[in-house]
């Protein structure tokens, strides 16, 4: 069992639920973080943003970015798939186009019916 | 050492927290996350957290639900105890009640004492 | 690869960033979460944030208080240069200094590039 955590631009985060759920994998969390990697501002990007100034305030600079983390923990055979089903979504070959990271999760449980491994996460 | 991650109902939270105060684990994190397992929406849940338009206007549909994720990280020794008890506390037996997932931690550091390993967590 | 996860005040976030980015890791995400280990509010620092009622609210008490977490992937190489840097920028030797955990993870890829491991987050 592993997590996927996706860190992905705002605008991309509603296809790739789209096709996760195509592919049986309709459980993930979405988390809205305040990201950079190696790049610096991108602007139409944060204008696109910019009704959420208690975001852009938090760093106290715009060189972060509104990203969303999706998240969602899968059997170990599912990995690769939902691995290049977010890739495959997220590539436009432009600086932002985010990350993906793949850990280990030692055990899940689903709390309505007790079930844990593979079965809830099923 | 293991993180544990819950991901409940917000009206649980406080609950949640005032048992695990009590089995002496004040210590934890609360994110705001926007989650679904395999249900569409819960209509009743939405309405309890409609003042959030923002949440609910982030993926673009009504189908992914406000939750809170609590996160704490416990000596191994205490794993089961802390799951366990999250489990009572948030189990309804409605969709919705949530998962739990438990991650390996390899190290923890308290930032104030520099003390390392179960103690910084203690 | 490790995920170094550090929960730290919010007006250590931003030379938090500084530092490790002059250190050569300019990649992170920020979270809003609220946080508390042992202590109980600390009220300049909730009056610092008072005007986050949502955040305030979300627990049904002020006992916790709003904190940032700051994530990033580093070589296994670089953990402790990071882990120090972000102990020594956060150390105030009073209560709410924070903790830093280290995490597994076992792939990273930059969506752009298709680059995976080290090269990924370098």
């Amino acid at each position: 069992m592993k997590e996927i955590m996706a860190i992905i631009r705002p605008k991309k985060v509603t296809k790739t639920k789209e096709v996760l759920d195509s592919l049986g994998f309709p459980a993930m969390n979405a988390i809205r973080v305040m990201g950079r990697g190696k790049q610096r501002a991108i602007l139409n990007e944060i204008s696109f943003e910019i009704n959420e100034p208690e975001l852009l305030d938090m760093e106290g600079s715009m060189r972060y970015i509104p990203k969303r983390m999706l998240a969602l923990v899968v059997p170990e055979e599912d990995v690769s798939l939902v691995v290049e089903a977010i890739m495959k979504v997220n590539h436009t070959g432009q600086i932002g186009d985010g990350k993906v990271f793949v850990c280990p999760i030692e055990e899940a449980l689903r709390v309505r019916t007790m079930e844990n491994g593979d079965e809830a996460i099923s």
